[in-house]
């Protein structure tokens, strides 16, 4: 036998026989059909333990190296080897044919354009600056502070932090989100609250329990384009509702209640994504009033509610929902920790508790650790002071910001200042495809987002918008000095 | 005017006045139509900065409760008062008819019986010993070695742990998790890593993923009630093959394989959920030479890999498939932190780039800091202590319940012994329904999950469930003495 033995190993004596074993069964050293010594025999001639050579001949019994007979001699069997891994290895499986027809669709849509609307090709470049990407600067979290609120949690909590939660979440949390809504001007409380992985699952979780066939999905054109992607991978039949400068054309909007069976109709009233429209109090009213004329949910998407560094900003249409038709969806992923991914719904309790059973079904539950270092976080007043913080900070990039392009920004072109939020939404005197807009600028050295991604249309639009959420003053004044001279040399050339 | 501000208050003055104007306009203290004062005229009546008298009308302006005419009055507009909370306001919104069917019949299911298969009633009274939970003991986790890795990341990772990742995972713990699937025999790499929230959005993603109409899905049959639940939901046409003394009926999946078109066939090689069962070696291999044979993917649920206390626990599926048909999914929730949701899925590239685009388009990606802060504590060897002081733990009590078991346990009933996990199957005399179970259980003081809910037809059933995974040596004692008396009883009375 080839067996060596290395005592006082980290690995325990049986392992290292076992593996040695293993390897010279696969080389065919040993071979198939050929008995191994008794364990007996082994032991006195390895000067080993006969309980340690027992104990690899078990493991290697019931890896399928070994017969099992009892009694008899341990005969090698014919196993399968282990598989090894090399980058081109294919599978025997049609991995196009296996998928449903919307996944299938969901993967061709994304090979064609890249995440986030910008080639990937692109968004690694950091000679380019990046105007597309949409998640809070990263120096500009209050990391100190959650690690305070981490070690108080860990401490004082850590069994109960670490163990699960119920499927709708951490209730010291759900009770302090009910509280903050209102802030808003929402009167609720911890039953009318799930807890989500950010406000992406809880529009997933809205179209698994409200999209259904026959039915249309309202919302406004152009909107976010990941609930477009949403909407399509659900089969959700979605209806663009245009956007005019008031927010979506109410009247057209009514048209359609009037004609079709909706499930729900999406909104986001504040710095709409992406036009940066907010709507005014009385299209608040006049659409929730719509809502209730035709017994339809509306679906608030408060994503930035956070981001009114302006003051000025009307209340959501849920703090008037007195009829309770209101699915007010909302998030800190936006306005705090990027990282720690956590949402909410605020709606009916029916509502939520139907809506609880979907989210058990397909994910059990948050993680309760991020959801109670969250709670205490905002609790111990961390948010409102980092919620201070931003205001200052994104005022200012967005006054920078707006000031620099009415200088540098051609007259052709134009835009309107949003009364809060990260994004401009810009229009070029040019229709161009997201191909032709993103090499455009690539070649004068920014990143932008195409505007036809947010329509229902994805092909070619004369819009693209901004984000100011990830850059400092200074990569502002350099990346919207190069998209002026872009759009300006975009001018002269029509 | 009865507005009254208190100076050097925390709520800035215009907020004062914002919320007491708005306080007498909702009362009717200040009529609709009627003008309020010019803020001229209010500044000097009060003696307060005009500047701030007029930031408070712009605010009370954006919430819809004056008028914007410039140069004119503000007059006083009728508007929608805020709604409040009350726990019986009812929803205009019919919910059950909004909801679309696969999410009626799941709400209505869970209304019968409770979350865990146990009515939630039962579940909180401290008096039961509980035997049906099956999330780790939370006395047995390692909170100081985690609050020294949360420390660290902080310390040295902060901004860009708090910051998004890609959509398919934290390319760290991706990096981690393909090494570690090496200590199980599998041979694999980072790109075929997919990060999910537990195990149960890994599932649900390769349902959104496979499941499509005419197509079904093969199980053991008993398996894990949530995977029932789930492929219910997902509109799944389920297909169970017995299982007998090996794990699944092969000679009976085949005829299956042969005569249906599969999306997949779905196991739990190790200690089954619920039966216990471990599969040998031989049989992991035949039931891949089928998936082989008739390319149909397997989808292999190693949720408690790192359980196997006893060695002798083959390798899993997946270390032997060289032609890449096993879909693998892994978690560090049964083992590890239970209030820490991650998991992962092991495959194909392509089938894990298409799992990709779903996880993105339902939940954009997982919290990065939890994945940063697993990873550290991996790397760092705090999950291999961990794992081997839950070896020697749970060793002790599988040996403790099965010895009391062997004792107190009447002659007709019956159980075998598993090879890891946590988990009992055990066999009455006698059929009873769930609720049948359940009460006759908390009247000897016991929690026990009935079996039923791990078949498709969840009416009655002999089995039972008993988990040791939260119940240390003296509650497994209490538990199963009351159990042993339950049981003899139950004998006596058939």
């Amino acid at each position: 036998m080839l067996i060596k033995v290395v005592e006082g190993s980290n690995i325990p004596v049986y392992r290292q026989i076992v593996v040695q074993l293993k390897a010279l069964i696969d080389q065919g050293v040993i071979e198939v059909n050929k008995p191994l010594p008794s364990t007996r025999s082994l032991s006195k001639k390895m000067g080993i333990n006969r309980g340690t050579i027992d104990r690899a001949y078990k493991e290697l019994q019931a890896f399928g190296y070994l017969s099992s007979r009892p009694g008899s001699y341990h005969v090698v069997l014919n196993r399968k080897t282990e598989a090894v891994y090399s980058p081109d290895r294919k599978s025997d499986i049609p991995w196009q044919e296996a998928s449903n027809l919307e996944s299938n669709e969901l993967f061709m849509d994304n090979k064609k354009r890249s995440i986030g609307g910008v080639p990937a090709s692109m968004a690694v470049d950091s000679a380019l600056v990046d105007l597309s990407k949409h998640q809070l600067d990263p120096r500009l979290l209050p990391i100190q502070d959650l690690k305070r609120c981490v070690n108080h949690i860990l401490t004082k909590y850590g069994a109960k932090a670490l163990d699960f939660c119920p499927a709708a979440g951490n209730d010291d949390l759900r009770e302090y989100i009910a509280q903050r809504m209102r802030l808003h001007g929402i009167s609720t409380c911890k039953d009318e609250i799930l807890i989500t992985n950010g406000s992406q699952e809880a529009l997933s979780l809205l179209c698994q329990f409200l999209v259904r066939p026959g039915r249309k999905i309202v919302g406004e054109s152009p909107t976010y384009f990941s609930v477009l992607t949403l909407l399509k991978f659900a089969k959700a039949d979605l209806v663009g509702v245009p956007m005019n400068g008031e927010g979506m054309d109410l009247d057209h909007l009514e048209r359609v209640l009037g004609k079709e069976s909706v499930s729900f109709i999406y909104t986001i009233p504040n710095f709409q994504n992406p036009t940066g429209i907010t709507t005014s109090h009385h299209h608040r009213e006049r659409l929730l009033g719509l809502a209730v004329k035709y017994k339809v949910p509306i679906v608030e998407d408060g994503f930035e509610e956070e981001m009114k560094y302006y003051g000025k900003v009307p209340l959501p249409i849920k703090s008037i929902d007195e009829r309770n038709v209101v699915i007010y969806v909302g998030t800190f992923t936006k306005s705090l920790f990027p990282g720690i991914r956590i949402g909410w719904i605020n709606a009916d309790k029916e509502c939520i508790d139907r809506l609880t059973a979907i989210k058990q079904c397909t994910h059990l539950r948050c993680s309760n650790f991020s959801q109670m270092v969250l709670w205490y976080f905002c609790k111990e007043g961390y948010y409102d002071l980092h919620i201070r913080k931003l205001h200052r900070v994104f005022r200012k990039r967005m006054d920078t910001a707006h000031s620099i392009m009415q200088k540098s920004f051609p007259e052709k072109v134009s835009w309107s200042r949003p009364a809060g939020g990260y994004n401009f939404w810009v229009r070029m005197p040019k229709k161009l495809t997201p191909r032709q807009l993103c090499n455009y600028m690539a070649g004068h050295g920014v990143i932008v987002t195409p505007g036809a991604y947010f329509f229902l249309d994805q092909t070619e639009s004369e819009y693209f918008r901004i984000s100011l959420a990830r850059i400092n003053d200074d990569e502002i004044k350099e990346g919207l000095a190069r998209l002026g001279k872009a759009l300006r040399q975009l001018s002269v050339e029509i």
